[in-house]
């Protein structure tokens, strides 16, 4: 396992761990200042500074993109079908046009969350299945334009709205299907707030092995945890094992970044951005 | 399957539903006067009451206990041993008194939650161990009873704070190693709240049988969810298909009450206790 507590040449930014406090273009020169080598932005973040000149800026301060976020919300009416298409099918171009290392899947959960305007429904079994085929489809795409789709399973508490893709076996049982000769165009993205829970990580790890392994996101789960989705907690204020688990995946073969995701609307988003990337960094050495 | 369209014999009402609107007694007399046939109280309900006072009301109202709220809490500093078994016994002995069909065991987190005063750690599977050493010692003492002992798998999202066991393959995984045997005195209660994300829960639930399906609980999932613990829905108002869970379960020869269990902090709560159970009369005969 690799000593992280010296220096942080593998510690990665989500960018929108600091999204309140700037546009992308100022991130990225606050990570270039501090060192921090690599940065996973959001289309969103990217869309409002345009994608030539987070290109630019990307190259500029010599960065690697750990992932590109994000692809999916696959589950949708059959009308919808032609936007879930193209929508994916350019995140694919624009990741692989800032050569990021994979793109991000958040599959999506039941259609009218998924893609607003689809019919209500409740069959999250249809949901599973509008997912496999829809990354089905897309792999195709991706393989051509070289770049990595990386499913990453949601905690469960987002099966609903956000992806109903909620565990690593699921999400190895879909890229077994999609890509039995672990080719290396699908893998996971396994985020410990995620997947800390659950029994049979450590297994579901040693199954993806260095092959799908594509991205390891950390943060941290607070007790009390006081919103679903946007208090998450910087790494050591809660009660994820993190080393343990990068142990796990290390083990594999896993040599990438250690990116820091963190939604933390009361918290971290309310202080300067400095401030919360010097905090990263301190505890990508010693809480990570 | 049953139906559920014409009569709600199979209700029952699980007693922390309108906690806020009123003592054990008066929710006794009010489910008494609808026609309600069980319920499953909580055992600080209980004790507000008393055990006698509680007894006497159940006899008097001819109501069947579906459960008795509850066991558990097992991880704890060694300390704490005895009070963690005293405790469980207890629970045992007030179940067996009040003549409820199972304990329901929720079965804690981690230590500093489970048992407060503990040393904080977060080592879950430590927790997961002691978990399970506590419902084999604890197992002895029901079987003397004759009080069948109901492990709950919580949502993951309470695996730090309130049970470290989430899904049905953990839960039905410590039943195998305990009680071999399928003997009745081991099984597990079947939340939909819980477990309704789990792409593996028809096949759990037909590994569970009749044998192990010893409780199942009704509410929906909202979306969103504002609050982790009591944000709960009535039946119907949410996301889950709860008919297609309870066919599953009826198809394994489940033939004992549907318990409805809402923590609801910002609005059932907040209604009167009619209105309350005369929704959840309406709701089980619509929408369970």
């Amino acid at each position: 396992m690799r000593d992280f507590s010296s220096d942080h040449r593998w510690l990665s930014i989500n960018t929108a761990t600091v999204r309140k406090q700037g546009d992308l273009l100022s991130i990225i020169d606050a990570c270039t200042r501090k060192g921090i080598r690599a940065i996973s932005p959001w289309r969103d973040q990217v869309a409002a500074v345009g994608l030539d000149a987070t290109a630019r800026a990307v190259r500029s301060g010599e960065l690697a993109l750990s992932g590109y976020c994000r692809g999916g919300m696959f589950p949708a009416d059959p009308a919808k079908a032609a936007e879930v298409r193209d929508d994916n099918r350019r995140a694919v171009d624009e990741a692989a046009a800032l050569g990021a290392a994979c793109l991000v899947l958040v599959v999506g959960g039941l259609p009218q969350y998924s893609r607003p305007g689809s019919a209500p429904g409740k069959d999250i079994a249809l949901a599973r299945t509008q997912v496999e085929d829809g990354i089905g489809e897309l792999l195709d795409h991706a393989r051509k334009a070289g770049m990595p789709l990386a499913i990453e399973p949601l905690h469960p508490m987002y099966a609903a709205d956000r992806a109903c893709v909620n565990t690593m076996a699921h999400a190895l049982d879909i890229c077994d299907r999609l890509d039995p000769g672990r080719t290396g165009a699908l893998g996971v993205a396994v985020d410990v707030y995620h997947v800390w829970w659950d029994p049979d990580l450590e297994a579901q790890i040693a199954r993806a092995g260095t092959d799908r392994l594509l991205a390891f996101h950390v943060c941290d789960w607070l007790v009390p945890t006081t919103d679903l989705l946007l208090d998450r907690g910087m790494m050591g204020d809660g009660v994820i094992d993190i080393p343990r688990i990068r142990g796990w995946v290390e083990a594999q073969g896993f040599a990438g970044y250690s990116e820091v995701e963190i939604f933390s609307q009361a918290n971290w988003w309310e202080r300067p951005m400095d401030e919360v990337l010097d905090t990263c960094i301190e505890r990508h050495r010693s809480a990570v």
